[in-house]
Formats: C-alpha cells, structure tokens, sequence
C-alpha cells in the first residue's frame, strides 16, 4: 500500500481534533498558539542514503533534508534531536567522530543546536530527525491561486546525476563526477530565503520526491491544474553540458527528486519583488509555469511547444 | 561502547550553547523560555520488544514508555509524532488496523494527539516516538538533598515477569499468566500524579532501565549516595505469591526495568503530603530508602539488614 493511503486511512483520523496536525496532510506540525513548528523524517540504509562510506556526508544530508522542511515554510529551524539505530559496524568510533564534526559544521552553518535524541543498537542502519522552529506563521500547502505563477529556487537535476554517478551508472571525468556527487550529498538550501518567503509565496513545499510528485503533493487537495515549461526548469552548467553532449536527457532528470530547493506559487504582482530579492539574494529563482484553473489538464510542455510527460513521478513508499 | 560514553564523548559538546538541552543528561529537553518539553526515544523489534504478534500491544507499551518520560518530571504529553519502519510482513492492513486503534484509545486515555511522523520502508521493524509537552516547569534530575526520603510510586518486577512468560522462560497458570503479560504490555502509569509532583518532588526520574540503573542516572552528578530497603521495594499481591513460593527470589527481580512508575526524592518534610495524596489519589507509593551524603558508600539491604545487591543494574545498549 502506499505511504499517503496509509496515512490517510488509519492516520489522520487521529488527528482530527488536532488542528496543529494540519490533517497530516503537510510537511510539517504547526500550533499557532505555541507558535510551534515540527518536522519529522526517517532515513534507512538502502533507502534514504545508498550506504554508509561517507558517514560525514551522508548525516549532513540527511540534516539537511531534514530541516529544508521547515525552511520552504518560511520557519527557521531552532532544535534539532537525532535517533540512531546502528550497531558497531556503523557506528564506530570513527564514524561517530565524523558525524559529530559533521554536525558542528551544520550547526554552524544553519545556526541549529542539537537538542536530544537516542542511540540505540540494530543491525540496521537509520536516524530518525526531529526539528523544532518557532513562528507564528508558515506558509501552507492547498494555498495556491488561479494564474499564480509557480517559482523554483536554484538547479534542478543534479543530485540525481550525483546518485547515478555513486551507484556507478554513468561515468564522468573527475571533476564533473566530484561537483555532481558534492550536489548529491550536500543540497544547497535556500536559508537566507526562508523569512523573505512570506512576502511573495502562497504556498510552497521543498522538493524531495521530485518535482512533478512535489506539485502534485502542493495543490492535492485543490481543485486546479497547472502548466510546466521543460524549458524554465533550471539545470546547472554542467548538467546543461551533460544534456548539450546527449549524455541524459533534460526531461529525464529534473523530476527524481532530492533537490531540496523550495517549490512556490505567487500571484503576478509578485514578480518584481521575487526578480529584485533573487538579485540583492544571489538566490537564483526561476518561473517554471502556472496554476490554471479545474477544467484544464495538467500538463508540461517541450521546447517545441509539445506536450510531454517527466520521467518518473517521484519516489514514494509502498508497503 | 556504552550508549551513555557515546553521548558524551561525541555529542554533548554539541549542545553546549544550548541549555535546553540539559547536557543531554536528563529524559527530556525543556524550553523554559517557550515552555516546550520533548521526549525522543526510538524502539526497535527484538530489542525493545520481543516481536509483533501483538502489534495493539506493542505500540500502546512503547506509546506508554514514551510519555513516561513527560508525566515523570510533571508535564502533561499532549501531542506525538510517530514514525515507523516496516514492510508489508509487518505492517499489514490488519496490523495497521490495530495500531490505528490502540493509538486511538490511548490518545483517549491520555488527552494526547497524533501529530505527525514518517512511514518508510524497512525489513527491520523499529518505531521513533516523540512527545511533546508544554509546561514552564520541569522537575529535573541531580537536585535531591542529603537525608532526601527516595520513593517510588505503584508495584515493581511485575513487567518483568511478564517478559519471562512472553519468552517462554516461566509458565504459570492461566490467570498469572494473563496478570503479569498486562503488565508487561500496559505500564500502569501514575497520570494524575503527573501536576502534582512538584509539591513534594525534589527530583525524580521514571524507571525504564531498572530501579537501581535509573536511581544511579538520578543522582549520576551529585556527590551523593543512597540506602535502600529491600523490604520496603513494592511489590504486587501476584508477586509477593510467586516470592512466597519460591519460583523468584525479590532480589532479582524488582530492578529489571520496564516498570515506568515514578522514582523520586523529597524532603522528610513532605511525607504527609505524600501520604495524603497517595490516599486521595488512590496512588501507592511507598517510600523505599534514602539519601545520603557522598561519604557513605550507596547500600541495599535485605529483610535481615544484610547487605545485598540487586541483580541486574538496568539495561543499557552497548556498540
């Protein structure tokens, strides 16, 4: 069964008093009279993170990950707490050596404090991460209007390249594969975006299961449609190079997802207010299409004008 | 490596800016600025229960043990997040069922909500619980005062039998059987006690790990010692026949752990309070030993006033 049907059907029935829970039906737990924001995910060996060769890296994904929830909210994230099952194969002393010096280095950067958590043995390798922010507001999801204007911060695409390089699927030179595996492992979060966001954004979500899955999951519960232009989809320089070389294909690597930039609508009016912030920021932020009303069909559109579908819709968890 | 080196060794320097955490040395995180109390504890198959064949069971015993760790320093839990790994084996629609259930009729019990939390694939079954309360004080740990009276609230080693039974190591008749399971699977715990303990608690803890492991974290940076009686250590009428029978011996089996009733000191001064309550309430809580001060070396003593260890000093996760 799927992870929402789940939630939906023996889940968000337990929160129906409980108006914080937002139906479950959100990135994250907001008490506006605590002025309380929460975010909690799991990430498993296999799953989330490929192995553990790279404790470093894989705890500051995995942080980082953790707290874009609350950050394309427009909440800054305060607390942090880790749980992690492992045994003495992966946690090591060496291992936790990394992961302590990989957690300074985020707290540092995120101004982030760990605030608690849990180890505890299994053979199998996961962390739980629970993050705290305090805000009176956040931006929602279900909050976009007809012909707003759907914005997407930074690049697109390239940490998948980055996993297909780790799990050797293609092969580049070296410093290609070293840039696209560093985009992999470490997402560029939008930080210094996350207050602005209340002044142009009506609704928003981080992208983690792709794309088209993130769009899907921003408007689910409304009743609209919208229209994607392949072509405004960002992409760096080298993943341009890549595409440019017939390497990959641009339709089949901007929707897989773990790209952790902060998808948003905002109304016309906006768009000065988002090209100048973008400038004064040096936060690159792209139109990537519209919202249209119920009687039009989602769709996405090539270069040549043609409608064509994103590979894979993102990725979910069945059971 | 003993769970406990690992947090100080790599993680408590972590959180040295931050003195919410309580130096990662006590159950909780407490905010007082924002009066935010969280508990994050994670709960592996084979590990912290012995399987799923009762999933109703398992998640209400590890719902319970979660929120323990709130009612014991006096703060109403109100709302959790739970986040579980599994796969179809052990999250079938049966199975998910009853946990819908179970949850619902402990959030009925409890005057607690489902929150939030994360669904994701795994073969190993594990669940990370987190609780969140709201009070602008705690009762904390390290603050009991020489000639302290230590208490302890409801019956131990009960839960421990019960485990005994669940892993086929002793049978009884039906009825014991059935008693003691309950209390393996559904920790009574002292809810209305919860706002009350700090009218007479100095400090207090709950006893997950076992009577003399969480007794020792209690008091684990205070130049202290205890005295404690075994025969004042409260057992249940089922107990006391087994003990009378001699199929277990008290000594060995009232610090095992598992029990989650409230450990906690108090000045002399306040035992007829505590009597009161006890009564009003309909609460037993006996008063089991003392404080002493660092000269005197921690003691146990038997019936005779010999000097006795108990068996076991709790359970800890070794890497």
């Amino acid at each position: 069964m799927h992870e929402f049907e789940i939630i939906k059907k023996y889940f968000s029935k337990l929160s129906i008093n409980n108006r914080s829970s937002l139906n479950l039906n959100d990135d994250v737990f907001f008490d506006k009279l605590k002025n309380l924001v929460i975010s909690v995910d799991t990430y498993i060996e296999g799953t989330h993170f490929i192995d553990f060769k790279k404790p470093d890296l894989v705890v500051k994904k995995i942080l980082r990950s953790s707290i874009s929830d609350l950050i394309c909210k427009g909440v800054n994230p305060k607390y942090y707490f880790i749980s992690g099952s492992g045994n003495e194969r992966s946690l090591t002393k060496k291992n936790l050596k990394k992961i302590s010096q990989s957690l300074k280095e985020e707290q540092k950067k995120y101004s982030i404090y760990l605030s608690g958590g849990d180890t505890v043995n299994s053979k199998k390798l996961s962390f739980t991460i629970t993050t705290i922010g305090f805000s009176n507001k956040i931006i929602f999801r279900n909050k976009a209007k007809i012909n707003d204007d759907i914005y997407v911060t930074g690049n697109l695409g390239d940490s998948f390249i980055g996993l297909k390089i780790l799990k050797k699927k293609i092969n580049l030179n070296k410093e290609l594969n070293d840039y696209f595996k560093k985009k992999y492992f470490l997402p560029d979060l939008k930080f210094n975006l996350t207050n602005k966001l209340f002044s142009f954004a009506n609704t928003s979500i981080d992208i983690s299961d792709g794309l088209i899955a993130d769009l899907n999951k921003l408007i689910n519960k409304q009743n609209l449609s919208y229209k994607l232009y392949l072509n405004d989809i960002p992409v760096s320089k080298n993943l341009r190079k890549l595409i440019n070389m017939n390497i990959v294909k641009k339709k089949s690597c901007v929707s897989k997802g773990d790209d952790y930039q902060i998808l948003f609508t905002s109304s016309k009016s906006k768009s000065r207010i988002i090209n100048k912030l973008s400038k004064s920021l040096g936060i690159k932020i792209s139109k990537i299409g519209k919202i249209c009303n119920h009687k039009a069909k989602s769709q996405i559109y090539d270069e040549k004008n043609r409608k064509i579908s994103l590979k894979n819709d993102g990725y979910y968890h069945n059971f």
